[in-house]
């Protein structure tokens, strides 16, 4: 009879004991979880706060309503669910886990072991970090510290860090009507997620939200008021807070697999192979105590998510009951929902792609999400990085529109090895409610194939901005209608503006001897304009996603 | 100066002039327009009859707005459009298109001609079919006069054919306050997009919606009252309708093409090679009027569809200006809305992959759309098709909650040549808004594997509904809750109800001797009971899809 021990009852943990069982139905099973509660959702959290989410136990259940209680894993499962218990200390050579229970040892034998011993919250070196309405949010407990402060009248909060979890809490705690300020020490927000002319979109969101957003401040301290904390000190400047939230990312829990003396990756994480199996045979390890590898650069990733936890748990279920199931990898996609936006991002950003040495091709598509009459379109950007050779590297979606659907289309080309010419190919399912004719990511494809092709240069909306911020010469060339340039005018002594559909008859009014950059909404126009201009012998080049992303850039 | 003539000013034609004109600004392009418009986006007519899209003229313009009038392509494009013209003959040596217009005729010589001729609906043979009150729907006219009907009093439309378009008039003309009767000659609606169950589904929605469905009808006679139509004879029955609505598909116009001797492939369509080329070299065809390759099965089919005819459009438009480019095929997706389902399809069904020599797995996962705990979250049913090899072949999905994102994840797998396991390891994005943990097409992807690798098997949901319509003896395992079997009961003599959480503790009253088909609401504790059953030498099977379509299927 083959002993399985787990440490951690979380979403890997649980899945890989849940997965043993069904496998072997002799097997002895057993979950160590230090916690209360075993498989606590964990993303779940920011919308408990927010109440969209009722009761912290919804977190628990199954899709049918029950509770993962220990009982209910005995009872349903017969597999063993220890909680409040501490797993102590692995002994490779007995093959036994000390752990500690109501404040007494004891050991668990085992032929197998599975560490799934999940994250922590990173804690950055800022004075006063341990007042009192300084938190994160990693726990249910967490979440009702959150509510508590407010329950208790905090009105002002501070988030430290924008990244995904700041994002998410932003809202929430907006929602919850406190004011919100976020500081992120980069120089734009979501800095490992994004690149920066989509990061600009986000801010603008959280802008209008009435988020304030610092980017590029260090955190100097966080101030307080005997015990409790009143305000963060951000530069010079004290922003009021009676609560302030340290939102700087995760670190796995490595403390049991380093002391056992198992490999650790250079990301800081456990190195496992694709089987999930450490550098002891008999001992496996998935979730967020793991590195990953990334599919794309074949580089060890750090990229803790409850969906990579759960395909971790499956594989390490088959692999401690006799069979040999592989991992293999990530591509790095992440998604939130912040206010009314949708942001979502797979593979490498442009940034990380050029870094990385590669030769690398852009296109932003900016397009309504579905058949641009039908009601309730909303518009998303879209952004796609390829090598020259056309291969997909990557991918970016924001907007008030459907961006999962997008992203997912994607990381689904990006991990099957897609290049531009497959996604621009690709037989996706259109009506109107759904999508454009050509949906985006088609869209996006084809603007990066004529750029690789040579019929198109383009200028990217930021280096634009630099360039608006020169005294050099150059054009903007505006073929918006004139309902569009007056609505939402771009204003400098370089741009002029002559609708598209003049432009055949305008043309000799152009220079030859100046760069053209071609502008319209969203690209269309100013690709056509571009492509006529180059024709007809001009130095044209588009600018990449048109006003839809220049328009946000120079406004802020 | 090359001279560019298409016939056909819709999506292949329009797209192929302009991306000719992008690509070379000398050319003299001129595309010939039978009807009054160019471009009308005729995927949007119903929702025009419906009142979403209010006026026929928005189906017009693009994204910014403007009209696409011949003007708008003169002004814009330099592209002559020339509607109300009829192409009557195409002299493949003189190269050129003898035209009528205005009543006079006229000749367009071309150094390359494009054939974008587009589809006309069928019209089956039916005695009546030509009384006033029988329309198609497949032009702005068409639409209108619908409306008109309407306008005019007509209050119960019989719409024959229960394939998309008539799906999609079903909604439209019951929003209108009509009463709608469908009937379908076939045993199901959706015959040739969808496998039974899963159309099963759609009909049961239908039918909550107040649409009647004849399944297995052949319609004998449109009835009149003088002219106008009064009934429709189906069967023995007469229903009375005032508006009859032909929905059998549509046939591509292929008449210009044959008689100026060009290949007609044996779908009925032009033949056309991978640069979209016919058996003229210098005659390129696209759109609704040419025949597709299937790319899983090589061989041609006829899937007109908008968002095909723009690629269309794009290759031939490179292919008449010097470029090389090709069209890979399509793998016959298909998506729309009936009130509040969205019904999605992609690659073979299990049925087409069965006639095809496939040995087929298939799995079945009905999930919730997003994290079950989160706002809104609908149920959606996914169906997967794969190989024993793995190779991922066709998938279907219906329900309330987001269908077309697990189509097009599954869509680009299938087109890029994925396995399930491929698929069960897909980064996709998570987060609680937008799926659960591992989302349904994964869930559905571990299902096939778990199957394809004998831990499991499974008996549809369509079988079980045809065994327990006989005397044959077997056991119904219900192992959902007592409060779920009560709400939503299973009855029958062979129905045995033991929640999965007791199920360990009464395993001893189970037969051995008899087969057990075990069942939840929809199939992970099935699953899960069936697994426990088999490791303790029950004859276990779990049920295809739990409740979720058995339910369905035997209350029908």
């Amino acid at each position: 009879m083959t002993k399985i021990v787990v440490i951690g009852g979380g979403a890997a943990g649980l899945k890989a004991a849940a997965r043993a069982r069904r496998r072997d139905e002799e097997a002895e099973i057993t979950v160590i979880e230090a916690g209360e509660y075993p498989s606590m959702s964990r993303c779940g959290l920011p919308y408990y706060i927010e109440g969209l989410v009722h009761e912290i136990e919804n977190l628990l259940q199954t899709t049918y309503g029950a509770v993962r209680t220990p009982e209910f894993f005995k009872r349903v499962k017969n597999i063993d669910v220890l909680t409040k218990t501490k797993a102590k200390r692995i002994d490779r050579e007995k093959k036994v886990v000390e752990i500690e229970r109501n404040g007494s040892s004891d050991e668990l034998p085992y032929d197998y072991l599975v560490i799934a011993t999940g994250s922590k919250p990173a804690r950055p070196q800022i004075p006063g970090i341990d007042a009192e309405g300084v938190v994160h949010l990693h726990s249910a407990e967490d979440a009702e510290k959150i509510v508590e402060a407010w329950e208790d009248g905090a009105e002002e909060a501070v988030i430290i860090g924008g990244g995904l979890i700041g994002m998410e809490c932003a809202e929430a705690l907006s929602r919850l009507d406190m004011k919100v300020t976020m500081v992120e020490i980069m120089d734009h927000i979501l800095p490992t997620l994004l690149d920066a002319e989509m990061a600009a979109l986000v801010k603008a969101h959280l802008k209008e939200n009435g988020v304030e957003v610092l980017t590029g401040y260090r955190v100097e301290e966080i101030v307080t008021d005997g015990e409790a904390v009143s305000g963060v000190k951000i530069g010079e400047k004290v922003m009021p807070a009676q609560l302030v939230l340290i939102a700087t990312g995760v670190r796995p829990n490595v403390e049991l697999a380093k002391s056992a003396g198992l490999e650790i990756g250079e990301t800081g994480a456990i190195k496992v192979n694709k089987y999930l199996q450490t550098s002891d045979p008999s001992i496996y390890a998935g979730g967020d105590c793991v590195e990953n590898i990334h599919i794309l650069t074949g580089k060890p990733i750090y990229a803790p998510l409850g969906s990579t936890a759960n395909k971790h748990g499956r594989v390490m279920g088959d692999n401690v009951t006799g069979g040999k199931s592989t991992f293999p990898g990530v591509i790095g996609t992440t998604i939130f929902k912040v206010f009314d936006f949708t942001v979502a991002r797979t593979g490498l950003t442009e940034k990380e792609a050029r870094q990385l040495g590669y030769d690398v091709i852009t296109a932003i598509a900016p397009s309504p999400d579905r058949f641009h009459h039908y009601p309730g379109q909303k518009p998303i950007r879209v952004k796609i990085i390829a090598d020259k050779s056309g291969k997909l590297l990557g991918a970016q979606a924001v907007g008030l529109g459907v961006v999962d659907k997008r992203i997912d289309v994607l990381a689904t080309a990006i991990q099957m090895g897609a290049t531009i010419d497959d996604v621009a190919n690709l037989d996706l399912a259109y009506a109107p409610p759904f999508s454009m004719a050509l949906d985006t990511v088609i869209v996006a494809a084809n603007i990066a194939r004529n750029k690789r092709d040579g019929l198109i240069e383009s200028i990217s909306a930021e280096e634009l901005r630099k360039k608006i911020e020169s005294d050099e010469d150059f054009i903007i060339l505006d073929v918006r209608t004139d309902e569009e340039a007056e609505k939402n005018p771009l204003e400098d002594r370089r741009v002029i503006h002559i609708p598209l559909d003049r432009l055949r008859e305008s043309v000799d009014k152009l220079p030859k001897d100046r760069e053209i950059f071609t502008v319209c909404q969203v690209g269309a126009r100013g690709y056509e304009a571009a492509r006529f201009l180059i024709q007809k012998g001009f130095r044209a080049k588009m600018v990449e996603g048109g006003m839809a992303i220049l328009g946000v850039l120079v406004s802020r």
